[in-house]
């Protein structure tokens, strides 16, 4: 039985690589699409990560975005830590500060452990299959809980897809501008990750976005359906791990989100 | 000659107030449009920068945002404290981190100092009229300047105008859309104010807003002036502090969203 009880520390680590990056020194790497920066910073965080779970899960694999050339991901036998060193990277770039690095531990195609850490709030969100969801800040844990706000009056989080802006740009602005016209607002934080956070937290209430690699939602789903909620693909279908997916999140009004027409 | 250096020190102490918030006990009180909510912990702010700018700046009126009818705002012969008690209601009240209190010094038409604060962040952004602007985290205070990115860099940052649904949903979604096939991509916090802290601050580049209210954009507008950036109505003309206006503003791509083709 493997202890992932390290991971909360390790991210914590691996985050002073990112808050001691100089502004300037943000070089960057064009990794994909013309939306898809990798930074000097993403690929040392991801080699920390990658050097310290060689060490402390040795029988894990890791896969993390800034190593894979496509966005696919190879699910192996036994344990599998899906790894983005920054989500967020455009945000990591400007100094706009909302980043996070997300670790999910898939077992067999099943996610059985997630952290998500801020590290401008010095917030550590993890989750463990069956054993709840918690947000430690200030040296405090709580429980997460997501919301039980009805659709009219959910705060919706979306994201954009930017790395296949072309072909999604138009059914994104037609899903966003109908939840615009029902939902109390709308939100873009730019880091996936951190928004399915809050939606596991009960602070935002559904979140969509047309495309997402696994290391976007890898971690986030465990947290949300950990903390009462529920993630899937647009149609409903059960995310995958091994490829990108849409995907959609919400405490109550995830129903209503569903099967209210709004998505395409 | 008014001395304002006191005002960063009593918002701290304000924003107390707001950080003791239970999140049971945000009880709300309707306002005005159905997007329009109050708490009770903005009039508990509100009251408390009342009562202490009478003791420290008698000499200047204040106008709040909980305690005005309207969102025009009667601007004094001599000074006028502009306040919003909690810029970004919404969030709070949901507890999505994403806001600040403000204060604008208008004298005479003219803003001559600005201070935002940002609890969660304990970011303290203050400018005075031909002194520069500044942030303040962890004790180290640094200049700030706006960005040079161009538009097709930039990321945008944008209000949906809630409290006037009805008639902006369609010129704001319009000018969204047109920005974001043309820029890096698009955010929303849900607080103009700290929207305004962060163009200032050149960690995003370019903001629009159909409609805000003066204490939205008051202290904001002296930040960004004084980082060297460019704020105005949409048409370019001056802001206008006695009346709700439009809002666009930025640093370097600033002129391409004026003249771009992009608002209504």
């Amino acid at each position: 039985m493997s202890d992932f009880t390290c991971i909360p520390a390790l991210l914590r680590k691996a985050a002073k690589i990112l808050l001691s990056a100089d502004h300037i020194e943000r070089q960057l790497h064009a990794k994909g699409g013309s939306q898809n920066f990798v930074t000097d910073y993403d690929i040392r965080t991801e080699n920390f990560l990658r050097e310290n779970f060689a060490r402390l899960l040795p029988e894990a694999d890791m896969l993390g975005e800034e190593s894979s050339d496509t966005h696919a991901v190879r699910i192996a036998e036994g344990l599998t830590l899906i790894v983005d060193p920054i989500d967020g990277t455009t945000n990591f770039m400007q100094d706009y500060r909302q980043s996070c690095i997300s670790v999910g531990v898939c077992g067999r195609g099943t996610m059985i452990y997630g952290a998500i850490y801020n590290p401008y709030a010095d917030a550590m969100f993890t989750a463990s299959l069956g054993q709840g969801a918690f947000v430690e800040e200030k040296g405090v844990s709580v429980p997460l809980h997501v919301s039980s706000r009805d659709l009219c009056d959910s705060l919706v989080l979306f994201g954009t897809s930017p790395y296949y802006r072309e072909t999604l740009a138009e059914p994104t602005f037609r899903t966003l501008w109908n939840l615009f016209r029902t939902a109390r607002d709308i939100r873009r934080s730019g880091s996936a990750a951190l928004d399915l956070a809050n939606i596991a937290a009960g602070r935002c209430d559904v979140f969509f976005e047309y495309l997402l690699s696994p290391w976007d939602y890898a971690a986030g789903s465990l947290l949300i359906t950990e903390a009462g909620g529920s993630i899937s693909q647009m149609d409903g279908s059960p995310l995958r791990f091994d490829t990108p997916c849409p995907v959609i999140a919400g405490g109550k009004a995830y129903a209503e989100l569903l099967s209210g027409g709004y998505l395409r």
